[in-house]
């Protein structure tokens, strides 16, 4: 069954079990409390990888309760990045989570060729929200890791979001390549690209989902508002996946909905030997 | 006073007193009702270009008033959006507005050598956005015209966005450069463009407004999320504009707000003899 909203994840997640989770540069409030409330909930046991006095005064200063959480002293954020893959990497954790680090210096140590998490494919961002008044959960990428993705990396960033809303139950889900116009304009390279993807899906060499595009957000996701362009297409008005042409764009897209529509968001980096 | 509703605005129009309105291809039933109520309100006397026997059709059927509008013949679109910018040309209406025209060949139109508006400036949208929870209006520019706007557009837009916002009442308005950091990124062209904008208004080579960037959507309308990341600046958490880096980020961006976070929009095109 697809899992329409964020409680529904929540329970699937506590189905399965806690995971092992590794925090980079823990020594943080708002890092420590969610640490803390995932172990009572019973989905993951982390590992904090940071300044260890620092993170015993916010726990003390905070009442949060750390107790059962391993800590690995390493107060420089890149080092204890470094450690987190390396632990992840030696199977003594399943999830790698960032802390208080810029998330460059993060994903520079999920890609470090020694202790990163690479296997060859490519590292992507998929959000996923839960937005006010919507009926399913909307997946958006890439929003945050590649920033002007080639056509090739557009189908990895495509095939990974399909994946991730296929492991949360929606089977073939509906992926509407984004740009600025559902038409194909020669002078907007996006919509280019965007029928590109669309027609590798109609002959097989992207799989898993159903892809068109381009489509434009408001036809991408309001029948009303294809139905009004006279758009004949499975995607129009009803997508699961959204492809943004650009890190600005699906950055744009995606704080507005956390800003300004209220939506809750959860981001991975997928592509890696584990999450992000 | 600065105007921070769609309601103020209706105010400020009517002291202003009713514009004649020439609008393209009016043949349809949406356009002819707003059509309607800006001349019962007293916001315009309209001027309808195109196929008359189809307006007549429409306006009875919808039981539309259409008595004291001026019909004028012409029922193929593109010449309809010809024969409106003749009529601001030459002084018979103040607004060109769109009808059922295809976007671009309206604003070709407007481009024309011959009947167009075109005074040598860079035509640019400037998109306003009342949204329900944020207490002013935002402007947003640019989501519709310009598609990859190189430096020297950038400034255009910024001036002209800050001319609307200025006409609104907003005196001296707040304008985030936005792009999907705050950081500058040699790696990321948008931030640099952004924050070469940023020093431009710095020496006075962009005027009448506040700018700063690169700014993230999230720091540039929200204090808190400016605070969380410690930046410094006079705009970050209270922009009154948002530049964004080209159309496809404006128009996700304009579109999320309609579609997710309910709100209003009012579109204009401006840089020419007349608004758009």
């Amino acid at each position: 069954m697809a899992i329409k909203t964020f409680a529904q994840l929540m329970e699937a997640a506590l189905e399965v079990g806690p995971k092992t989770v590794a925090i980079a540069a823990a020594h943080e409030q708002e890092i420590l409390l969610a640490a803390a409330d995932a172990e009572k909930q019973g989905l993951a046991d982390c590992i904090l990888v940071g300044d260890r006095a620092a993170i015993k005064e916010i726990a003390e200063h905070g009442s949060i309760d750390i107790g059962r959480m391993m800590i690995i002293q390493e107060p420089e954020p890149k080092l204890a990045a470094r450690k987190v893959m390396e632990l992840v990497r030696l199977g003594h954790a399943q999830i790698a989570m960032k802390g208080k680090i810029e998330t460059g210096d993060f994903l520079r140590a999920a890609l470090d060729r020694e202790v990163g998490l690479r296997v060859g494919r490519l590292l992507t961002h998929v959000g996923v929200f839960e937005i006010p008044g919507f009926d399913r959960l909307l997946f958006i990428s890439d929003a945050g890791v590649v920033v002007a993705p080639t056509m090739e990396q557009k189908i990895e960033i495509v095939q990974n979001a399909i994946y991730v809303a296929q492991r949360l139950g929606v089977k073939e889900p509906k992926v509407a390549i984004l740009a600025a116009t559902e038409m194909v304009n020669p002078k907007i390279p996006t919509t280019l690209d965007a029928a590109n993807l669309a027609k590798m899906a109609d002959r097989g060499q992207i799989k898993g989902g159903i892809i068109d595009g381009p489509l434009a957000l408001d036809n991408a996701i309001s029948l009303e508002s294809a139905r009004i362009k006279g758009i004949k297409s499975e995607v129009a008005g009803c997508a699961d996946i959204l492809i943004a042409p650009d890190i600005e764009a699906g950055n744009m897209l995606a704080k507005a909905l956390t800003y300004f529509a209220k939506a809750h968001m959860a981001g991975i980096v997928v592509g890696g030997k584990s999450p992000l």
